[in-house]
């Protein structure tokens, strides 16, 4: 019951426009992966409402649509990530979220999930959300944050010395979310074969930007985000599994009415009946997908970081400037050590905003605004025109403080 | 790894096109109040990209977010559902499936969710995931399917005196999936208030259709479906709840890295961090609230109950079909009994899919194929041209059949 009338309503919610991938180069680094293509914006029209995607769902499951063609895009985004079976849940989170939970109710005294220790905030939380201990495999430190995988396994022999049993599931990044690192996933694969612990990759960044091979790699579950890095407009996620894993994933409603003994058996459980992606997230990812896949082959991914660490080698003649993180860059998410940025905020009038609104003003834009000690950005999907205007930028705001 | 190329993959996932809503009347009842409106419409152009609405994000939560403005959204919002707080998930059945959670874990004693025998497939998959038990109220059966809130006391009492303790929580579903019948919610607000149990509306119907009042009703969460009657794109969700249970809903995390002592005390657990509507959810919600705001006040709801009942007072004169559910309707989902149509079906070539077709012919779209003993449908926002059109068609595939 606002008080707001209709009008004033009209007006407070009249403005609801974006124009920066229009007006400017857009280098946020959670954006780059996710910016739709034109086959998903054409698509993205077709299907805006609400619930475009049911017009003809027979099974009351999304999964099961035959046209547009769901099942069929189901089976080759499992065939393109070399994984058995994949599902669709709401984000990459809530896959790594009902893989855990799965994992529990299979294996109930197993309490304990070992991750790296650069992990994103939504795997903490997938462990805390399911009661469950989370143990961290070390990093290297400042300023390369590397993972050792051979480390995975005296943190899955410390579990298994402390609490009698096996980790539940033991979990690596493949980029992580704050140095952009790439893992290798096989030696860590393999690890988990010997124990016999299940393997979740957290793909978030690197499926849809990087080429995947689940079986070759050992892996037991892959989390991916069409929104992140698939060019979906979301939100998505997949959970890609194996078949060893389908009965607990895909597991059906036993639930009944006590009155009505109403049942619901074709509904799966872990995504409350059906997955939550009825229109616009899931057909723009079906669009998108031949991108995908052209996208993750050899020759784009190795131009993309070609571009990424050209950007590097240009700027790393600024004074006070240092890459964090793994060199040569894989994977184009970078982060900064800009000491001398930070400096000059010091006695700015315009304090640590100042390099966001210096980027701005030279049409670049996507760096937190009020933080010069450290940058994140990403160049993945950049032109090479627009590689180059960003290394110029990031050289002329260096001149124009000295730091050339 | 896929084995198709580019080439092959783009042949196949290019015909991603609909035209549902421009060359057809579209009565499929999930879909009518998803519909966008032409501001959400140009709203999901600018915001279609994967986390567009994250361009300035400075708390790392899409809830804090003040361009666009996200904060004053979720206040204004909250006034119209006249609640203390909402926040964001991903559906309604995360919304309820949320506050099963939250409420579980505050009282842990009480393993029982009470609600109304016709309410949705998702209530009792949100009861079964959080290993709770169901109790239904019953309702009065063929042909008006209604609810007795006094039934409420009953089961709240059977719970108390089988288990020795309170129902954990009570659920009455505003309007139901299948009858679309409306429940007044006061008398089981009452109920609920005497006993000191929490009362959950499930609005995924009304909630952007009729008018609600969580205070005057005594409702202490409320569950809203954006794509499904707030002319949102979606997938998104309102949970809105009394000050008493914020501490619950949005509490935040806990958990600690052993390594590297990270923690994340601003992010929710419930939904694991942040709410999962990055960018198109959202923003199309909040640009089609002001309309939604004015097609729940009185006038326009009367006249929506209008033509909903007058298409039932022309298509009764069909021979062999009955109205199941509450008469008058309020709200436009409804429900046929259509045992003649059923008839004809037996020795129609085209079977039970006869029926669909004869509407599509007649340019109306929405029934589920192969079904001709029940229809369901929804007229919510159809021009009275269309409503008319609508009633014409039943009567001439009536004609037709020899059923007038």
């Amino acid at each position: 019951m606002t008080d707001l009338t209709y009008k004033e309503l009209s007006q407070k919610y009249a403005h609801l426009t974006r124009n920066v991938n229009e007006e400017f180069i857009n280098i946020h680094p959670i954006q780059r992966g996710g910016l739709l293509t034109p086959e998903a914006f054409k698509a993205l029209i077709a299907f805006g409402d609400g619930y475009s995607l049911c017009d003809n769902c027979l099974k009351g499951r999304i999964d099961k649509i035959e046209n547009p063609p769901v099942v069929e895009f189901l089976r080759d985004m499992a065939n393109f990530l070399n994984i058995d079976t994949v599902m669709l849940t709401g984000a990459a989170r809530d896959s790594k979220r009902i893989a855990m939970q799965v994992l529990a109710k299979k294996y109930p005294n197993r309490k304990t999930v070992v991750i790296d220790s650069l992990a994103h905030y939504t795997t903490y939380l997938a462990v805390e959300i399911n009661n469950l201990k989370v143990r961290e495999v070390p990093n290297s430190g400042k300023p390369v944050y590397s993972i050792d995988p051979n480390d995975y396994e005296s943190v899955i022999n410390d579990v298994l010395k402390e609490e009698g049993e096996l980790p539940l599931l033991v979990l690596l990044t493949h980029i992580d979310y704050k140095y952009g690192n790439y893992n290798d996933p096989k030696p860590v694969g393999k690890i988990c074969q010997d124990f016999g612990v299940p393997f979740l990759l957290n793909a978030a960044y690197s499926g849809g930007t990087l080429p995947i091979d689940c079986k070759n790699d050992l892996i037991d579950f892959i989390a991916c985000s069409g929104h992140k890095s698939m060019a979906a407009s979301g939100p998505i996620g997949i959970l890609g599994f194996k078949e060893d894993f389908a009965d607990e994933v895909m597991a059906t409603s036993r639930i009944q009415g006590d009155v009505s003994s109403k049942s619901f058996p074709r509904k799966i459980c872990s995504v409350l009946g059906c997955p939550p992606v009825y229109g616009a997230p899931l057909i723009t990812l079906m669009a998108s997908f031949p991108t995908i896949v052209k996208r993750t082959q050899k020759e784009q991914v190795e131009e993309e970081s070609k571009k990424a660490n050209h950007v590097i080698d240009q700027i790393s003649k600024i004074k006070g400037i240092k890459v964090l993180g793994k060199l040569p860059k894989i994977h184009p998410l970078t982060n900064l050590k800009t000491e001398s940025f930070a400096e000059i905020a010091v006695n700015h009038p315009r304090k640590g905003f100042f390099l966001r609104e210096e980027f701005k003003d030279r049409g670049i834009i996507g760096i937190l605004p009020g933080i010069s000690k450290e940058i994140k950005y990403s160049t993945y999907g950049l032109t090479w025109e627009q590689i180059k205007h960003l290394s110029n930028a990031f050289l002329e705001i260096a001149e124009k403080y000295n730091l050339a």
